[in-house]
């Protein structure tokens, strides 16, 4: 069977989340209702991404099989049609190894967050980003973020009820770019401990709010301690970007 | 009575434009009703731009009159606090002239036009842009909006239920610049006639889509008849970006 990379783009305030689950629609179940509205067929869509409720994704990458051989265009069309009107678009289908697993071949996966630090509320930007109203140092956040960078343990910043089988995590990259009343954080890393972007934003935020210094921050990190960090950032803010593949494993 | 000069955003999906009227609630009301809970005066508010249901701003211009001496921060947040629910935010409130007048002093105002030109509907970005499925020539619409630039008749970009004394505006630019998926149209006048923006951009994407040149826009605007014009662009793509008024006319 013909395998399909898709590149996704949605609004996580339309979803419960990535995964298909009772009490709400989860993207990956409108995929899968679109693909089989599309083929006929009872497809299973694999992500690269879990995303939790609120979470957007400019970029998740995800494979599904299908039984015919379609122009990739069409495929991508024909999903577009039938999500209709969820707010999930496929911006690219293409074909795929048969190898090929979106979650597994995944080499890197690249996280955005979005703080607007103003004490105005939010209109335009309600739900796509986090709004902090009280003062927030972008520059000491900026210096305090490389402390997070490289092989940890990072208990401290996973939810309790992650199922990662260790905690230990290579992070290649946590920047922070003041950009006028924005602050913009990327996360780089093959992969994540769930809610570990949204935990480590928290905890740059009193970074910023002149409550910790980047001592405090590594100090955090070296209690292994979940209760050491800061609090969770909200969804609003976190996007999934995009994901890597290496070129030799089933990519295109 | 001390004047107050308001810098307001706002998300023009949840209004039914800037002007108070029957049939749902305008962003004027809604700062009136904001300013009336908060100081127990009747008060009006007076903008700098009238824009219709569904345009978005982020730096609209208004004015009004308290009969106490506030201080500023004290009124932003007091206007913000009653505008909840809405898609309203006072960004800046500061104190004015007693001549200042948001509407009539107002020197120069600035638009955005955002089209996003993609197959994929749009997710995130839906009612925040125009999506423009097939293709456009980001580079035919920039070389063609000069034509457009400097003082004319502009009939044909004029809806017919604009009140404007006279059809005769100067333009002072209207710039076209691609990046990436997206085209953005900047505009700026002193004054624009109702619906002159939207009605410009859809007969540069007539230029865009390859089916009008710029000679056939020059034309259109010679012609000086509503029915030469493109079809009117849709209002999700639309931001009042700023006003401008001289420092010598009722500034601060």
């Amino acid at each position: 069977m013909p395998r399909y990379r898709l590149t996704i783009e949605y609004d996580g305030r339309g979803f419960v989340g990535w995964q298909r689950q009772k009490g709400g629609l989860g993207v990956q179940q409108a995929l899968e209702d679109a693909a089989g509205a599309f083929s006929g067929e009872a497809v299973t869509v694999y992500g690269a991404g879990r995303t939790d409720s609120g979470v957007h994704a400019l970029g998740q990458v995800a494979h599904l099989d299908l039984a015919k051989d379609w122009p990739t265009d069409t495929v991508r069309d024909a999903l577009n049609a039938h999500l209709k009107p969820h707010p999930a678009s496929v911006l690219a289908a293409e074909t795929a190894a048969s190898d090929f697993h979106a979650r597994f071949s995944a080499t890197r996966r690249r996280y955005r967050y979005r703080i607007v630090n103003r004490r105005a509320p939010l209109t335009l930007e309600a739900g796509l980003a986090w709004w902090v109203p009280g003062p927030l140092d972008g520059a000491a956040m900026a210096a305090a973020a490389p402390v997070l960078q490289g092989h940890h343990d990072f208990t401290t910043f996973r939810a309790s009820e992650c199922q990662a089988k260790s905690p230990e995590k290579t992070l290649d990259e946590l920047r922070v770019e003041p950009a006028g009343d924005e602050i913009v954080i990327s996360a780089r890393a093959r992969s994540f401990l769930h809610h570990q972007v949204r935990n480590m934003v928290g905890s740059l935020a009193l970074v910023g709010e002149g409550k910790w210094t980047a001592e405090d921050l590594a100090q955090a990190l070296a209690a292994k301690d979940r209760r050491a960090g800061g609090p969770t950032a909200p969804a609003d803010g976190l996007y999934l970007v995009g994901v890597d593949y290496d070129e030799s494993v089933g990519g295109q």
